[in-house]
């Protein structure tokens, strides 16, 4: 297990979306086959990495005629787990909170944001892009009914640990943390942040050196 | 200059922001001081690691005293090109767009989002967190009148690469990209892909081999 765990990179299971996205739409198209080379080409990679990156999933490519497109769907998907429905809640209703329960990318993965909850009076009892707002109150017990494993942040920095501890206690088991705050966690709660400003860093570094 | 950009790796480009925002809430209370240990324990890094990082700004550490808290944050931000401010425009005035506009977490970060721009008639004319919604016929000549250097794409997938196209066609520096769309673009463009779906992969891989 742990092998399997070293065998994929950050970079690699970044890029998995970006090539399942794409299949898809061959999928679509009754494409059958599609060559190392055309993938590269399509989401500009270069072609050895594109067969690195593919290999972890345990797909073969058939000489001269390339990857079998439904099978390589279906093992990207069964790799990073999306085959699988992952119930997640959303911890803060505001703007960020409403633009990921209207975002469209997560269909193909599994992820599904059943409930936002909040601690405005205001915004319980609403329902965004036909998720309900429920009551901050009502996270644990919710969370422990619904089978929930990932706790989506996007209240304020200054509320993200306090909201960051309800969800650990709750029992979630992963928190997606889209705010700037470094959460305390005990070491089996699996953290991915994704606060924009750690992706604006590496732009604007690369703005100062191109000129 | 290009021995500068290669001395600082994605992953440390990242961490960046973070030492800065704990930086400014010490200098906040006025400490004047700060160990690589200490910042190790409060962001949860290893001290080794708070160290490599810190280096590559040109910040030198005092023995038993630690680094000076003003110049550190001094360092980081010209390291990073947030002593400088960027201009913006977002394109996109959807839910994420709006949720960018709404974003605290730009202050200290030099990045300028000065107007939205979106195809919708019923957008155009608004007002979101108080920057105007303009028709997005009016971004080449927007983008040259007001220097900007960085276009943020919110636009449906669909419309993104038509959207890129009128960015750099536009003479915009850089692109950050909020689509699952892999952009083409000339390669003086800079581009950093900010679709949340890419590190989704990340946490539900982990959730899968934590069970």
């Amino acid at each position: 297990m742990a092998n399997e765990i070293s065998s994929a990179s950050v970079p690699t299971l970044r890029r998995l979306p970006l090539y399942l996205h794409y299949l898809k739409q061959l999928k679509e198209k009754e494409i059958l086959y599609i060559s190392s080379t055309t993938l590269a080409k399509q989401l500009k990679f270069e072609a050895i990495q594109v067969r690195k990156d593919l290999a972890v999933t345990g797909i073969v490519g058939r000489p001269k005629i390339g990857y079998p497109v439904s099978e390589l769907i279906k093992k990207i998907e069964r790799f990073i787990n999306w085959d699988k429905t992952m119930n997640a809640v959303i911890v803060g209703a505001g703007a960020l909170g409403s633009a990921l329960l209207g975002y469209t990318g997560f269909e193909d993965s599994g992820l599904k944001i059943l409930s936002a909850f909040d601690a405005d009076i205001n915004k319980i009892g609403s329902v965004i892009h036909e998720r309900p707002v429920l009551s901050l109150n009502d996270l644990p017990k919710y969370i422990k009914e619904n089978n929930i494993s990932v706790g989506i942040i996007t209240v304020p920095a200054s509320s993200a640990q306090q909201i960051c501890d309800l969800l650990v206690s709750a029992k979630v088991k992963s928190i997606w943390n889209f705010t700037p705050v470094v959460l305390e966690t005990p070491k089996n709660i699996i953290v991915k942040n994704q606060d924009p400003i750690r992706g604006l860093a590496e732009l604007t570094f690369r703005l100062k050196h191109s000129k």
